[in-house]
């Protein structure tokens, strides 16, 4: 089962984190990103410098989550920068989350599975073009919308991370408000959650079928982690978002429960003053390590 | 503004419907679906399909909605279809929704937008890789994931529709659940949607941000359109989903109000008995007649 799996690599780096490949031009060192003048070079030098990322992280990180957006806003050539992102972390060894949001209804959402999760059929021959371990998606739709990905988790042994309660300041502005239930939103979508994943739970409890926790509303997650110790967490927010390793420890327990992202902090640590005259890969490197030991120190 | 423009393009064709190019390779005619051995000749096949289909509904329908799942899953050659067809679109005259659903935290919801709606700024240049008058967006992050989008489409004169009440069977699952102030999600939804565009509206009422309400739930769509005569909408969900012209009346005033997408009727018509024999493209504009005709009956 891949929950099992990636939970066994989380413990044998010793690094519940991952690394958000949320490469942009902008976050690129100056002598690159000068020679962007077009999609076909913006995609080149990204594609560079995530090769050169992964390499150095490899064996610090269990895992890459890639973040599609910032692949989409250079184009087609942009998507093979992303398509060739998630090959090379595979290759290495990482596991793979490709974080897209997707949802649509039944029909369509087996058209996105098909892409990330599970197959694209051609006459002949059948394809997985952008291949991940898990992705995002969001639940806004119910269940019809959400089904063709869990039944691609559990036909290829894939996961998915359903949005239950987001990052972002407006986060709460739906998901906080209170349902018929005396439940917020939240809450009934992780209830949802919970559901979707109960076939697909593994050896330590918990199933590939995860939330997306926000590392920056404690109480939330806490409340979240208190009613469903099946669900494992991507937890996002932590660093530039404001979220702290103290914050987010009450989504683990025993050092496990969850897998914290942590994008910017990494790829632009070259120009911090603490990692000043090391080359971005390098301080890549040290920052990751940095946040492992930031996080372990309060999980443990 | 954007809205107006389309509204006076849907007065002009006497058309409120939108043709979905949802296409993949099994919507293909024989000859060419078995020559779709990889992804290049899916991408090629669909392209040259999506291209014969705008040249033969430019001067029948105001827009066309491109549906992006069904272009990733064949990667990123599907990519470059889907970009081809919306620019092949545009060039014809035609308005174009991108039909991607996309949702983020703020500053990955500039990305997203940068791809769509935006631009994506280069050394010495700006580009905008899939540029649409339209998407659709998923509010559950709240506003600040949706402000990116509302920004662009002030900038730039575009527009989105936010998921509101989808058309699938589950849509109510979340959706028409009661919240603490006695009204369903999704009309505090819609509450949200029309307040992000009161600075959009134009001359007819309308806001060039609009809202999806799915033509399956009738007494739904009646209770927002009550609500918000300032909402245009998208109306997925008729013919192969079961929704009815009779049913979606209720979101028209006048004739106008919103724009109804039929995908796989107008796809596939050729192979319905009463188009045999006809090209795709002939079987496609007949069945795009035949639907103005059926919607146009029931909201004039």
């Amino acid at each position: 089962m891949l929950i099992d799996r990636l939970i066994d690599k989380i413990k044998e780096t010793d690094n519940p984190s991952v690394a958000g490949l949320d490469t942009c031009v902008d976050y690129l060192p100056d002598e690159t990103r000068e020679k962007c003048e077009t999609l076909y070079d913006a995609a080149k030098y990204i594609t560079d410098f995530n090769f050169a990322l992964i390499d150095a992280l490899k064996d610090v990180v269990p895992a890459v989550k890639v973040q599609v957006a910032y692949y989409e806003m250079y184009g087609v050539e942009g998507m093979r920068a992303f398509s060739d992102t998630l090959a090379y972390a595979r290759q290495h060894g990482l596991f793979t989350i490709a974080d897209v949001k997707r949802n649509d209804i039944g029909s369509t959402a087996s058209a996105y599975s098909n892409a990330y999760l599970g197959e694209t059929v051609l006459e002949g021959s059948a394809v997985t073009p952008f291949e991940s371990d898990f992705i995002t998606v969001n639940g806004y739709l119910g269940t019809d919308g959400v089904k063709p990905f869990v039944e691609d988790c559990k036909k290829n042994d894939r996961g998915i991370f359903v949005l239950v309660k987001t990052s972002n300041p407006s986060g709460g502005e739906l998901q906080d408000r209170l349902m018929d239930n005396g439940k917020p939103l939240y809450e009934n979508m992780a209830e949802l959650v919970d559901g979707w994943g109960e076939a697909l739970r593994g050896k330590y409890g918990y199933s590939s079928v995860g939330a997306v926790v926000g590392a920056t509303h404690r109480a939330q997650a806490e409340a979240i982690r208190k009613a469903h110790p099946h669900l494992f967490f991507l937890i996002p927010g932590y660093g530039a978002q404001g979220g702290k390793a103290d914050d987010l420890a009450v989504c683990f327990r025993d050092g496990i429960g969850g897998i914290v992202n942590s994008s910017r902090a990494i790829l632009t640590a070259y120009r911090k003053p603490q990692y000043a005259g090391k080359a971005f890969d390098e301080a890549a490197r040290l920052a990751a390590i940095a946040m492992r030991e930031d996080i372990n120190k309060c999980i443990k």
